[in-house]
């Protein structure tokens, strides 16, 4: 296998040692790990297509890879495998500012197509946490959000084409301008299950002339919640809107360099807009009567753009001062109706509470997009247990209030368990069929996403819950 | 036949005079005709899904069929078959204010789910020209778009679920926001050969709390293009971005409520704001500053709601007043990159004038989205030849520049043969490929949207190019 591979993608176009390998064993979930076979670094759409086409030959499953900063183990190994990673395919090709679109390898890192963009007054709008480190070909595979997709949508709405090389090896255009089946729109979110993109033709957002940015804090985290729904109600479209509760506030401010949060506040509600100057005035006020009127504590508003920095700056690191507060993280995904953010947000907390458990909140409020994050430590058994028994809870409560499985983190192979409590048999079956379309042999990152049917052990028995 | 699906759907379900199953043969696009061999007015999925099975059963293609308003042939019939006719199903089911969304039987008129959800501050964004009329099934079959899709988008952007009858007669429930596969964007725009939708759940828009409109008049086409390039530009988002050519401008004067348009004008441009009123004076001073940059002759601005339909209802009765000039009317539909604008309707023009054509452009110039349309006599076989040679120079045209087949009236059958220049042979067995998932017996709708591959007469041969 390996001199084979080797022929195709080059001597130093593949990872050897186990070691290495090991590397490339798990995504940000990290409780799901198998060390791949082999791994390789292909250079071009034709070398991917060469390895893939390989792997079908032969029969062996392939797992696409971006940074691997996924979080619901989209790219961990599940069978043996080769890893195909595009770690290396990171070319901007082209960058067309009259049409406002961009085509790259989808080996580039999220924050370097809007760095490259910057100096024609342009930017591409998803913008996932992990943004210095994901890939564009990532966001695609797992239809990645982010902050700023409250306004304008996730990774699918912003693509006009994907160059794809099919589960048998083809290279195929999908073109999403020129219907008429929207195999764009279906490819992107299908974690690889229908083959691995190598370029995508991106849509490109104007900078917006002005930026307003306000942090709100409230003495309670219904507060914030309800301020959120009234502010969304009376129809504003806020670029972000992202809540904060205090036990985030406390991991936050514990770095050295904190955010400067309010330590007195239960949550805090960090919200962006963008426009026209008169625009974001306009709603600057707006927003500024919404907080007085859930009673807020204090409002921040930053005045330039290194104060707009600053208020961002504990939002951005909420993920790695988790990280600090105990070995281990689970970051929940789920999205409810708007209406009920604030009962569930609630009864998470009790759930944790209940079973002990350290959660902290920073969530998508606009989007009703929580993440509840869990600090453990998983070399302690009966903690692994009672995190197991509270996703479990909190999976039951979110689609109890008429959420679903997974808000922008994907089902990977971390929740493709819990697929069918929320769809019936027909609604399997269509979605294998689909992916039977694309990938008969079932190679193409076997073990994500679509559960199989029958015999399969992800069918018929209990719900997992995203098991720690 | 009649028999069997009596018993399906009742005596008064079923259409059988020979006169009256021709009001079945065909859609806004007439050229194409066929009349079907039964047409059934089904009451509810289960009937549906009876007929389907018992078409599955007995190998007979289906045709579901929503108002008949579509205009790429995508409800006419091509064969034998059964017209699965929506029209009684128009129950509104639901409404929740809250999490802004309705659940519709996909018989309801798009117009009539605005008017119910109008007291509660709500309204569905989706506009087609034909609203009135057309629903909101068959606005799923095509993607509809409309005026107001320039910023809030076509009607794929605006489902959470779909209800669906699939070909084996199985009923299914699409739910978007529950991952991983986007089936409901796939279905969305797959012109009934995935089968047929019978509920659907909508999103649901706040109305603005202000809107401003305003008319611009041009000297020539030209500055007119040119002024939207610079508006979409400088990173205006106007709901609507209408341009009206003085070809059409003239057809709705000679109606006798004419739209009151200026008759000096080249061109025309109808501009709608929405937002905050702060928000839409600041876009209304930018789009102000923009018409004279562009040299505007007149800007007129409505001063309430009777001035705003009153500037609305000459683009509104453009394609009923076009009807007025000759006997038949072709509605051309493409999109091209918008920088290409000015230069593709230039052209457009040249060749209808060098075949002696009558042309008027009515067009969704924010999206870049054409709409020559040509005004001709179909029984007068010299002009209908030179019609079909001019569709084929325009398809040539905007294909040339970069655009696509269709922007927003479907493949349907219309343009199926020209689906060969646009796609490559792996792009094209892809979409058969997804298709056959659904329908390996190819009974819903058969000759749309996707061509047969192998031996079908689609393929291969010189293309149609929408063919009046």
């Amino acid at each position: 296998m390996i001199t084979e591979l080797k022929r195709i993608v080059g001597e130093d176009g593949i990872v050897e040692s186990e070691a290495a390998r090991e590397t490339y064993s798990c995504d940000g979930i990290t409780h799901h790990r198998r060390t791949p076979d082999a791994v390789v670094l292909p250079r071009s759409t034709e070398q991917v297509a060469e390895v893939v086409h390989w792997c079908a030959k032969n029969s062996v499953p392939f797992v696409p890879r971006g940074a691997g900063t996924g979080l619901s183990g989209g790219a961990t190994p599940t069978t043996e495998c080769v890893v195909i990673s595009t770690a290396r395919m990171k070319r901007i090709l082209e960058i067309d500012s009259v049409d406002r679109r961009a085509r790259v390898e989808v080996g580039v890192i999220n924050a370097d197509l809007t760095r490259a963009t910057a100096p024609v007054g342009l930017h591409y709008a998803p913008d996932p946490s992990s943004q210095t480190a994901c890939t564009i070909g990532g966001n695609v595979a797992e239809n990645s959000g982010g902050p700023h997709c409250f306004k304008w949508g996730a990774t699918v709405r912003h693509l006009h084409g994907l160059r794809v090389v099919l589960p048998g090896g083809e290279i195929c255009d999908l073109d999403r301008d020129a219907d008429p089946l929207d195999l764009v729109g279906l490819f992107c979110g299908s974690e690889g299950t229908l083959g691995i993109a190598t370029e995508a033709v991106v849509r490109l957002m104007p900078d917006a002339p002005s930026v307003e940015t306000l942090l709100a804090s409230f003495k309670s985290l219904d507060d914030a919640c309800a301020c959120v729904e009234s502010m969304v109600a009376a129809g504003a479209l806020p670029s972000a809107l992202e809540c904060i509760d205090r036990r985030t506030i406390d991991a936050i401010e514990a770095l050295e360099q904190g955010g400067g949060y309010p330590r007195d506040a239960e949550a805090v509600l960090l919200v962006e807009l963008d426009g026209l100057p008169q625009q974001t005035a306009a709603e600057v006020t707006q927003a500024r009567e919404q907080f007085k009127a859930h009673h807020a504590l204090e409002v921040r508003q930053a005045r330039d753009e290194a104060e707009r920095l600053a208020l961002w700056r504990g939002r951005k690191s909420a993920f790695g001062a988790m990280g600090r507060v105990a070995p281990d993280l689970y970051v929940q995904d789920a999205v409810v109706p708007r209406s009920r953010l604030a009962h569930v947000i609630r009864e998470v907390c009790s759930i944790c509470d209940r079973h002990r458990l350290q959660v902290a909140n920073v969530f998508h409020a606009g989007d009703a997009n929580l993440h509840p994050n869990i600090s453990y430590d998983g070399r302690d058994e009966d903690e692994a247990a009672r995190v197991r028994q509270a996703l479990r809870e909190i999976l039951d409560l979110c689609l109890g209030a008429g959420g679903s499985l997974s808000g922008e983190h994907g089902i990977g192979l971390d929740k493709l368990g819990s697929m069918t409590r929320l769809f019936d048999e027909t609604s399997l079956a269509v979605m294998d069929r689909v992916r039977e379309a694309w990938d008969p042999a079932r190679l193409a990152n076997p073990g994500k996403a679509v559960p199989m049917p029958g015999g399969c052990s992800e069918r018929g028995t209990p719900p997992a819950g995203g098991s720690p």
